[in-house]
């Protein structure tokens, strides 16, 4: 149970961890509109956060109350799950208009939200079926007739079983499209089902989310590890696996879509949706993932001067692709900027609306293949920052996904670790954010030094609970977060020597980019507006340990944001908006990539922010 | 060995059957000039027919010497093979403007040839790679930079070898194209490499022929039968088997693409071609096979009012389709006028011409689904005339394609039978010309009479050689055409009672059929101005024995010409020339089809047609 107060009402309710605030308040009896039925679908039950962890924006947030109003600290009650103590005013009922669902008027001053327009459109007509009498016609020409269509709008799959669908309900069919272009004629009146799916393939992590297009609900998501991951943890040791070898570029595109099906099943099953329903895919990921999943040899993104085959935004058809959506789907790629700047990063601009910003902005992404974007509307620098799996919980002695049982968070109380497990289950292992916490607590603690070593020459410093945790085990140094028992674990958890230096070399790349983009574009931490960290952590990461471990530049706390897994959600808008989409091409091309490896300070900078911040 | 005869030299030379008159002319040491070294590409070689069977005309006739000298009698001595004693006028040398290659002045009133212009080109390109300066870029954007094009001219399959194709000869490649599509991306130089084929696929035989697309040349043809007649020998029983059944469905179409594979395989292996240089393909054939090519459901094709699902001319990537010639090839199909009238009678339209004609002209498409077409440029109707497999060898008891060894010529010298084999080898049974043949004797003779019956009270009248062909074992009549030894056969090889009358079927559906539209357009026998015989029968027709079973109206034999395969002509000019494809659009939206089996008098006309003329 957790405490959700409710202002101006001044009530405090015990809640479960886990429910939205919408449903926690209306099963207490407590009072927030919820015109739309709590959907997402309108901002009357919106609440200002007060006190306690702003959740990272959903899509709805976004899409329903706008950027501004977003980093204001509004949030939609209905979509927001309460994890933590929070303090929130409840929004007064506000007059009729403000009630809108989309494209209406905004407060003054305050950007327009996304209107909803996937470019997918359902329409019921009945046709006229051909007759003795007016015999040279053909079943497809009476469907074009019906809809105001030409041949060339059609694709020949549509055909195959159109004669069926055409008489199964006497000529009432419902005809599915993405722009002009016909997707599928189904039988009967199936003109309220238009479903989409947003894809991030990442390097480590696989994230799918399923969408009602009309409404942008999200209805179902899951995330897995990337089962290409076995033949190579990192960018480059996957294309060198894979270089000059077809068969093995095979392999691992295969592994790819295999798991994007069982994605795509999964998603179905948990919301009831028909996978024949879904008409629309978007797809983002690094080049190199975007180029295994499209079968397209990337030999030589792994070989200076690092140049990817394509970078164009792609529509296919999933029956090319293998999805087991609807077999004439559209499935969007995002444009790539450059053979280590993917689609992905073009996500996360999109998502932070960097590209719209008056002020200088950067916006890091923390992945196994990292981004680190600079600057405002003015110019726009990107470059990778290989920052490795550590943080997505890989090549980590008991390193985890954010999945229920990860230990998200580390404190220090009464001399001893304390741990927060997502889910509040038993702790099973360890994910990014949790490390995090646990470094900075114990470099806090002096456990850890400056340079990353586990020090055990002044462990007589350290309280007892903490100073029993700190052990040798033959050459190795560690740190054991939970002994069996505690927080629920039945096995030993602990930070290793090497746990450390893998989480030293990722904030390295993550750290070394933001500082060379920052002296490329001549810009000094003040002149820094903010700070968006983005990154899929599954719950929170927290700002100060980012902080204190030097992950991220030292700007003042306020100035710093956790934007959530932004990848996902620029995904998520590409996938309802169709000019948002449009606006991913032109980012993709406003963009400058900035090659770190080619540059002179490049190294010295690097080793420099290998090491932590001295206290 | 054959007799040739060239005039005005009027000297005789003994010449291997099969061999073209130039090559037999040459190695006599006869003068024939040959500008363009005998490939069919100028048309200093050609010569006219004075005496002896005129064969139908080839592609390169077509083309290099348009229809007017075709019908003259003109053909290019370098394409035309010798298998009868012939007489030709060598044409005296010419002016050096004349041998023009294609596109030149014709003489005042012949129409123009067809231009060859298929849509593929070839480009030699130096291709400037990414470079560590020049980084933010990628293969792709390279590539059409050098061609001029951009990405959406692009498939993402040819993005797939590109990195390597464009490192094996330092950006040296070749880029294909059809319009503004680019195809593939070759290392080094191919430029030289295009070729294409031409496919009809018929109830009963399909036919492939491999040409280059520059020239024109045919470089290797095959046919054979359509392995689905084992599911079922006309179209209608055909649809019956897949009908509401969609793995039967994907049964036929695995077993056409399967062979169509085989015709592949095999064009490439005579030829030299390498598959992945064919770039188009153009594939005509009646509305049901081009259905179950595509996988569409044909149930509704068979039901009345027998609806097409589709009429328009398409355009598919042979990796959809599965055919293993270079992935993205453009695979064409031309439009279909009705669910009984297809892309194979478009096809005919299309090399026969008979919609620009300028007096009204039938065409006769002899095949399983049969077609008639009538009319003139002002006005064109045509009708199906399901003649069945007979005189494509199918249901016939020793019948068999017009392959080496069918008996494909039956005349009556000496009080006996006569018979000519194809090619002539040792004979393996009879083919349709052959059938044609030995009725029309048989009737001559009096062994068959008007009504079909082999008429065994009158044999007394017979020469006895003739009469000790015709028996009747058990209940069953038959001619004897050939007893072990004769001809060569080494089993007996008969024409039996059920043989005329599955004929009788067939010349009964293509004469009703040319009767009805002679009817419904108001067209008696005087006013048509030429009837053109069609169909797969491999070496010729004999226009006196398809009158006088009464397979075609009884027009005055100058007036009836046998055109030869012209469904598989026009596919080879819709190959060739994409003006022609284009003009395959036109006529298919322009002729009227005409629905038989909904006129009263049709029964009527079709018994009456079932029957033979009375001498």
């Amino acid at each position: 149970m957790v405490a959700l107060t409710l202002l101006p009402a001044g009530v405090t309710l015990q809640v479960t961890s886990g429910a939205t605030i919408l449903a926690s308040a209306h099963a207490a009896g407590a009072d927030i509109e919820a015109t739309c039925g709590g959907r997402g679908r309108c901002t009357s039950c919106r609440v200002k956060f007060v006190s306690g962890i702003v959740p990272p924006p959903t899509i709805m947030d976004e899409v329903q109350l706008g950027d501004a109003l977003v980093r204001e600290g509004y949030r939609l009650s209905c979509q927001c799950r309460i994890s933590d103590p929070i303090t929130v005013q409840v929004s007064p009922p506000v007059d009729d208009q403000s009630f809108q669902i989309l494209g209406g008027e905004r407060p003054a001053g305050a950007p327009m939200p996304v209107t909803i327009d996937a470019g997918v459109s359902k329409r019921l007509v009945r046709v006229t079926l051909p007759t003795e009498e007016h015999h040279q016609t053909s079943d497809l020409e009476a469907v074009l007739t019906a809809v105001g269509r030409t041949p060339d709008d059609c694709s020949p799959e549509v055909l195959k079983n159109l004669p069926k669908a055409l008489r199964e309900h006497g000529g009432e069919v419902t005809v599915a499209s993405f722009g002009r272009r016909i997707l599928s004629v189904e039988p009967g009146d199936t003109h309220l089902l238009t479903f989409g799916l947003a894809i991030d393939v990442g390097t480590t992590s696989v994230v799918t989310t399923l969408m009602e297009l009309a409404s942008g609900e999200q209805l179902a998501s899951v995330s897995s590890l990337n089962p290409q991951a076995v033949f190579g943890g990192d960018l480059m040791s996957r294309i060198a696996f894979a270089q000059f070898d077809p068969g093995k570029l095979r392999k691992l595109q295969t592994r790819i879509i295999g798991l994007l099906n069982q994605h795509i099943e999964q998603v179905c099953r948990d919301s009831g949706v028909l996978a024949k329903w879904i008409y629309k895919v978007v797809v983002v990921g690094n080049t190199c993932m975007h180029h295994v999943l499209l079968g397209i040899d990337p030999s030589y993104v792994g070989l200076a001067p690092y140049a990817p085959v394509m970078r164009h935004p792609l529509t296919l058809c999933a029956r090319e692709l293998f999805l087991k959506v609807n077999p004439e789907a559209r499935v969007c790629l995002l444009p790539i900027v450059a053979g280590f700047v993917g689609a992905d990063a073009v996500a996360v601009a999109l998502a932070t609306r960097i590209d719209e910003s008056a002020e200088i902005r950067i916006a890091v992404d923390i992945g196994t293949n990292g981004e680190v974007l600079l600057g405002s509307r003015e110019h726009l620098w990107a470059c990778s920052a290989p920052a490795g799996p550590a943080l997505e919980g890989a090549q980590i002695r008991h390193g985890m996904r954010a999945a229920l049982g990860a230990i998200d968070r580390v404190t220090l109380e009464g001399g001893d670790l304390k741990l927060h497990t997502v889910g509040d289950a038993s702790a099973q292992g360890i994910c990014g954010s949790g490390l995090i916490d646990a470094i900075a607590v114990l470099l806090d603690a002096g456990v850890i030094d400056w340079t990353g070593l586990i020090d055990l020459d002044h462990l007589d410093r350290l309280p007892a609970p903490l100073r029993g945790r700190v052990i040798k085990a033959g050459d190795e140094r560690a740190v054991i977060l939970a002994r069996p028992g505690e927080s629920g674990a039945t096995r030993e958890i602990a930070l290793t020597q090497d746990d450390v230096r893998q989480v030293q070399l990722c904030k390295g790349a993550i750290a070394s980019g933001a500082a060379m983009l920052q002296k490329i574009a001549g810009v000094p931490d003040d002149k820094v507006a903010e700070l968006m960290l983005a990154g899929g952590f599954g719950n929170y990461l927290s700002i100060p340990s980012a902080l204190r471990i030097g992950l991220i530049p030292a700007l003042p706390e306020p100035r710093i944001r956790y934007v959530g897994n932004a990848a996902v959600l620029g995904a998520q808008l590409a996938l309802l908006s169709e000019a948002e989409r449009g606006r991913a091409t032109q980012i993709a091309r406003n963009i400058e990539h900035v090659s770190l490896a080619a540059h002179p300070d490049f190294q010295d900078v690097f080793v420099d922010c290998m090491n932590f911040p001295r206290a």
